[in-house]
C-alpha cells in the first residue's frame, strides 16, 4: 500500500479532508482536490523508471489516488497517440501542430480517464452505486467502468445527447434516464434520484478523483514530448475537468522537478453558442455567470454553468493562457478539412480546437513556430451527423 | 535502410517475386506472402529490445515490409489491450478468457493494422491511388490512412454496410461507391472502376502487405503473454486475413526462437448464415465453395467466398484448430451479457467469438483451465442496432 495520497484540500477555503472517506464538495461549495506527498514520490521514482512501464495511465500510479493499483478497474486506458499533423499544420501555417487523439480510449472519449480512476477509487472506498448527469460521453465511460467493477450506475442525460453514448450506457447495464432539457436538468434529475434511492454522487467535480484521472492527459503530453510542455494546449471546455487536470499535472511535475522548460499556456475553447468561461475571461473575472439558452453542435461543451469555473479561470490566468469562442459552422468546416488532409475523423469538440488555433494564429496570439497540442476529446464517429452520408452510386 | 524483406513468395506454387515492384496475385491465382531474412533479424534484435520500444505496431519494424519506418504512415496504431475478463469468464466456466480489444485502434477496428502497413508500403512503392471493396471497416481504414498519406482512395461497399464506416470514408475524402448487393458485387464494381480509371488494387489478399500489418495482432498477443501463445485464439473469420496473419506471426516467431512453449490452436468463427470455411473444414477440404445467399448481423464476416480460403484452412489444420458456426441470436445475447458483466461494448463479430467459446467448452474441445484469446475486431458502437436504444424517462 502506497501512502502518497495524503488528503483532500479545498482550493478555495483551504480546508483539509480525510481522503479515505467518500466525499463530495467542500462545505464552502468548492470542489476538493487530492494532494500527495510529492517529496516522497520524487525520492522513490524517476521519469526514467516511468518510461519503462506499460503504456497505460497507471504508469503514473504514484500520482494517482488508488492505493492498490493491482486492483484498479481497467480496460487498458491511456497513453493515447500524440500525432504530428503536418499537412493540415502547413495548410494553416502551424507546422508544429499536434493532436492528442483521445478517441483511442475505451468508450472512445477522454472521459475514460476520469472514469477509470474515479471508479477504481470509488470501489476502493466501498461505493457500490454511482450516479451522474452527463452530456453523453461521461455517462458512457462511468457506466462502462462501473460495470467492469461490478458496481451499479445511474445516468441522466439530455434527450439530445449523442445516441451512441446512450446505447453505451445501456450495453453496460446502467439505469439510464433521458431528460427533455440540458445537462443542468439532468443534474436535477440525478439529485432527485439520489435523494430517493441513494447512490454516490459522481457528478463532474462533485467527487475529487475524476480530475486525477484527467490529470494523466497532461502527464502524458509532457512525457510524450520528452518531459517538456508544448507552448500551448488547446482544450475544448465544457465542465473543464481536463483543463483543470492538465494544470494540476503540470504543477505537480514542476514541483517534482520533472518538467523541462516552461509550463504550457492553456487555451479554453468554447462555442459562440455557449461561452460562459470566455465571457468571464474577457471581463477579467474569476467566476462565470451561467450562459442563457446554450446551444452548439459540439455537444460536449454545451455546459452553461460549469461547477469548476473558478478552477478553470485560475488555470487560464496562471498559465498565461486565453479563452476563445468559435462558430459551429467554422468548426464543421475545419473538421472536414482536417479529415481530408489527415484522414482522422475528429469529434466537433476537437475540431473546435483547430478553429481556435486558426483564429489565434491570425490574431498573433500564437506564433507560426509554436508547438501547440489540440486535444481531440473523442471519436468523430460518435457524432455521425457531422458528416453527410451521401456518396456516388 | 533495412533489407530484411527479401521477396514475395507464392504459398501455392512456390514462385518468387520481386518485393519492390507493386504486385497483386501470383500468376497461379494465389495470394503472395512477404518473406524476410529471419536469420538476420534474429542476429540484430532480441525480444528484450522490442519490449523497450514505443507501444505501437512499428515496434516490430524488422518484421514488417516498410523499408523506411521513419516514413511510415501512422496514426499511432497498435499495442491494443489484452484484457482479462474474469467476471464473464467465470460465468461461462473459463476464467482464463482474454479479449484482445481492437476497438482501440484508429478507425475503431482491426483493419487499421492492415491499412497502416499496406498504405505505408504502397506509398513507398510510389502508388498514389488505391481501390478496394469492403464490408465497411477495411474501407474506412484504408480511406483514412490513404488520406494521411496524401493518396487517393476509391472504395465500394454494400449499401447495407455499417453507416458509420461509410461516413468515415467520406470524412477522409475517399471516392465512395455504394453497391446494392454483397461484397462480391462491390469487388466487381472496383474491378470496373480500376479498368476505367486506374488505381492499385488493394483488395483483401490481392496485395501482399495488408497481411503483414494484420500479423502484428499475433505478434502483440504473444509478446503481451510474455512471448508465449495462449492455448487458443478465436478469430471471427470473413476474409480471414487476421487469422492468416496470426499464423504467419507465430511461424516467424517460432523460427526466430522467440516463442516459448506451444503455438496456439486457431479457431475460425463464422455465422450459421455464412460459413464457407466451417463447411470446408467439416469436410476435411483445403478449399471452400462459395456460400449461397449469405446473411448475418455480424456484417464483417459476411464473406461468401474468401480469396484466402486455402491459407485460412491450412492455418487451422496446421495449428490443430477448428472452425465453428454460431447463430446471430446467440451472438447478440452474448454481446449483451458481456456488456453487463464487463462494461465493454463488443462488435457482433467479437461477440461471435464468445458464443464459439461457450460451444467449444460445452463440447469439451476447450478445457476449463485453458487460456483463450477472443479477438474483438472493433468497436461495438459502429453497430448501434446491436443494442436497443430504450431507456427510462
Amino acid at each position: 500500500m502506497r501512502v502518497n495520497l495524503t488528503n483532500l484540500e479545498c482550493p478555495r477555503c483551504g480546508a483539509r479532508r480525510d481522503a479515505d472517506v467518500p466525499t463530495n464538495l467542500c462545505g464552502c461549495g468548492s470542489p476538493l482536490l487530492a494532494r500527495y506527498d510529492l517529496e516522497a514520490v520524487g525520492k522513490a521514482l524517476t521519469p526514467e523508471e516511468i518510461a519503462r512501464r506499460p503504456a497505460d495511465l497507471w504508469r503514473y500510479r504514484e500520482l494517482l489516488p488508488v492505493r492498490d493499483p493491482a486492483r484498479a478497474v481497467s480496460l487498458g486506458e491511456g497513453w493515447t497517440p500524440l500525432l504530428p499533423v503536418l499537412r493540415y499544420g502547413h495548410r494553416i501555417g502551424l507546422p508544429g501542430l499536434l493532436v492528442k487523439d483521445e478517441g483511442a480510449l475505451p468508450t472512445g472519449s477522454f472521459k475514460a480517464r476520469g472514469a477509470a480512476v474515479g471508479v477504481s477509487r470509488a470501489a476502493e472506498l466501498g461505493i457500490d452505486h454511482v450516479a451522474l448527469p452527463t452530456n453523453g460521453n461521461a455517462g458512457a465511460a462511468w457506466a462502462t467502468y462501473a460495470a467492469r467493477a461490478g458496481m451499479r450506475a445511474t445516468v441522466a442525460m439530455p434527450i439530445a445527447a449523442p445516441e451512441s453514448t446512450r446505447r453505451e450506457c445501456l450495453v453496460a447495464g446502467a439505469d439510464v434516464h433521458l431528460v427533455d432539457g440540458l445537462i443542468g436538468d439532468a443534474a436535477a434529475k440525478i439529485r432527485t434520484l439520489i435523494a430517493e434511492n441513494g447512490a454516490f454522487d459522481a457528478s463532474t467535480l462533485r467527487e475529487p478523483y475524476r480530475i486525477e484521472g484527467k490529470k494523466t492527459l497532461g502527464l502524458e503530453i509532457v512525457e510524450q514530448l520528452g518531459w517538456a510542455a508544448p507552448d500551448a494546449i488547446v482544450y475544448p471546455t465544457g465542465g473543464g475537468v481536463g483543463l483543470i487536470g492538465i494544470h494540476k499535472a503540470v504543477g505537480e511535475l514542476a514541483e517534482l522537478g520533472w518538467l523541462r522548460g516552461r509550463p504550457p499556456r492553456l487555451v479554453v475553447v468554447q462555442s459562440t453558442g455557449c461561452a460562459p468561461i470566455v465571457r468571464a475571461f474577457a471581463a477579467g473575472r474569476r467566476r462565470a455567470d451561467p450562459w442563457p439558452d446554450p446551444h452548439t453542435a459540439a455537444f460536449g461543451i454545451n455546459v452553461a454553468a460549469p461547477l469548476g469555473d473558478e478552477l478553470i479561470l485560475d488555470a487560464v490566468y496562471a498559465s498565461g493562457g486565453t479563452a476563445i469562442a468559435v462558430d459551429d459552422a467554422e468548426i464543421m468546416a475545419d473538421l472536414r478539412q482536417f479529415g481530408r488532409d489527415e484522414g482522422l475523423w475528429l469529434c466537433p469538440e476537437g475540431a473546435a480546437g483547430l478553429t481556435a488555433v486558426r483564429h489565434l494564429l491570425a490574431s498573433g496570439w500564437l506564433s507560426a513556430d509554436a508547438r501547440v497540442v489540440v486535444v481531440n476529446t473523442g471519436l468523430g464517429l460518435k457524432y455521425p451527423e457531422t458528416v453527410a452520408g451521401d456518396s456516388s452510386g
